[in-house]
């Protein structure tokens, strides 16, 4: 598997999620400010992903202040974590890793700034290995929940390449694939964006698990007629309680997943989970331009002039979720001390 | 508005409605073998409109038929009649109109073959004007169940273009307008062939009725954070237990409708009721080509060889149904009971 993001000596390098899957390209950034605008324009995406970005982007910025005060320093490292937590509004895994990046900056109070830089980019190197890390665990607790032999349906992508490797939602069906279990991947096809059809399809056919794309209107008539077994789907924030942020359409597939009697997990890591708030609907959800429903790259699609609304994520209640995989273990109902328990 | 299909002469014209909205032209049909591949490949679409174009190309097809007794005319025309009702196998106003057209042979046996010719293009001609007026009643009785201020959620295209004119679904909208109601649609644009985006987007800018176009995966947001009032789509088969074949993404729509306490009405006419079918999963769901999903025209979207599944329809069962809105007026459940009434 390529990497999604990596360290190439100073620069940091992402594969060009927006290009999939028919080129597989590196897109180079320079300087914090290209981190900035590659995790708003899609470059790389998926909650996990854009916290390791967030974090080597920052390392990055870090390494060209030259100043000589710690005090300057710090100012201007705030400047910059200001700016990148506002790249994107809804994941709060970049919040989690600007704030964890930060703390290393405070820590750092009585050292120099070069040993302050050293230990940002070390900070950052830790948080991606962490990330698949964690990964691996998920996927070792999700893959209990999946039978011998089973057809899991899955939206948008929680794989590798939304992480820093392996995948939340997909790291659960790696795992159950390396437990020997028999399983196939219906994969949403995941409107505007087709991260069903142009990562998961692409990520799971790179790994020769059997994966069959739908469009996203089609997963209720799957259910219906017994088609799926369990949905496992990532999550892009989760409140106190278990409401989940995630990509449009998840609170659409919880709901029929429970009509239809099929369990519906949400994979994700702790840095998740958003204990500031009460319940998923304080969570920003993210208005994308409406040129992503009514385009096709340049190709107008729709009539000229058509209006259209793109909210990115959705949140789903927890009272329709079955339980939360994270890298500590799987939290089942009732959420608000379950995931209190966690922490 | 143009009219969706028309006689020309001896040729029958339809609205390309592959390639709306940009090019608003006309595909001609020549015999009924171009009938039979328009409605195969989607020239024209909609249960209504393509009862109405299956009428006409048996009664250009009849008129080409060069024998003088009645039995080989009557051999010849059965022959037709067969191949157009297999043309596309889930709407069954298809078959519908083939027997309204068989009949009028049958009766013409004591007549000359080409007084069966003639009456064959009136009956063409009568289906096409009735098939207007139908709708114009599903209109006047639909818009009483359409608050005074509404947004109306709506899947595929139920308009004009999928009927002879004025439409089921958007006939409910288009009446509400006309008695002065506030409307304003909310528009699936419905994958794999974007008819919500390309058909109902366009026909509602033409009418200057507000749209939205939302991705299929939206819609259930929509419904949870009270952004819809109501529910109407068309329909291609309902049961005689009120089990609706629609355009796939109907049942979780309806199941979504539900779940958030919103009418989910189905407007179409009664022709599109099969009362030889108890239950809605003895109805035909057409398997349409994977790359419809997978391509965008000549476009690859997805990986290379990815395996896509495209049902063209879903089953809605009569229970997530709130009522279906006939040019006879409103059935409400129980169904089985509701829809024999009106028989």
């Amino acid at each position: 598997m390529i990497p999604t993001i990596e360290w190439h000596g100073k620069q940091v390098r992402m594969i060009d999620q927006r290009k999939l899957p028919h080129k597989v390209g590196w897109h180079i950034c320079r300087g914090y400010k290209d981190v900035v605008k590659a995790i708003e324009g899609m470059v790389i995406r998926g909650a996990p992903a854009i916290g390791v970005a967030a974090a080597m982007g920052l390392a990055m910025g870090a390494a060209s202040i030259r100043v000589k005060s710690l005090d300057a320093f710090r100012d201007r490292f705030t400047r910059m974590a200001d700016e990148m937590s506002k790249a994107r509004p809804t994941a709060v895994n970049l919040r989690w890793a600007v704030e964890r990046m930060s703390r290393v900056v405070e820590k750092g109070a009585s050292g120099s700034v070069e040993s302050v830089k050293k230990a940002l980019r070390h900070e950052s190197e830790k948080i991606l290995a962490q990330d698949i890390e964690i990964n691996k665990k998920i996927g070792r607790h999700g893959q209990r929940l999946v039978p011998k032999k089973a057809t899991i349906l899955t939206h948008c992508n929680a794989g590798s390449l939304a992480t820093g490797g392996y995948g939340t939602a997909l790291g659960v069906v790696r795992a159950a694939q390396e437990a020997g279990k028999d399983v196939a991947v219906l994969a949403d096809e995941t409107r505007p964006w087709l991260q069903g059809l142009r990562l998961t399809a692409f990520e799971l056919m790179q790994d020769r698990i059997p994966v069959t794309v739908i469009a996203d209107n089609a997963a209720g008539s799957f259910m219906r007629r017994k088609r799926v077994d369990l949905v496992v789907t990532g999550a892009d924030r989760i409140a106190a309680n278990g409401d989940v942020a995630n990509k449009i359409g998840t609170y659409q597939i919880a709901v029929l997943a429970k009509e239809n009697r099929i369990p519906f997990y949400v994979a994700a890591p702790l840095s998740t989970i958003d204990l500031t708030l009460a319940s998923g609907d304080l969570i920003p959800v993210e208005e994308r331009n409406p040129r992503e429903i009514s385009h096709l790259g340049d190709k107008t699609l729709g009539p000229s002039g058509v209006r259209a609304a793109n909210p990115a994520f959705d949140i789903t209640p927890s009272k329709y979720v079955t339980a939360i995989i994270t890298e500590k273990g799987i939290i089942k109902p009732p959420f608000k001390t379950g995931i209190k328990r966690f922490f």
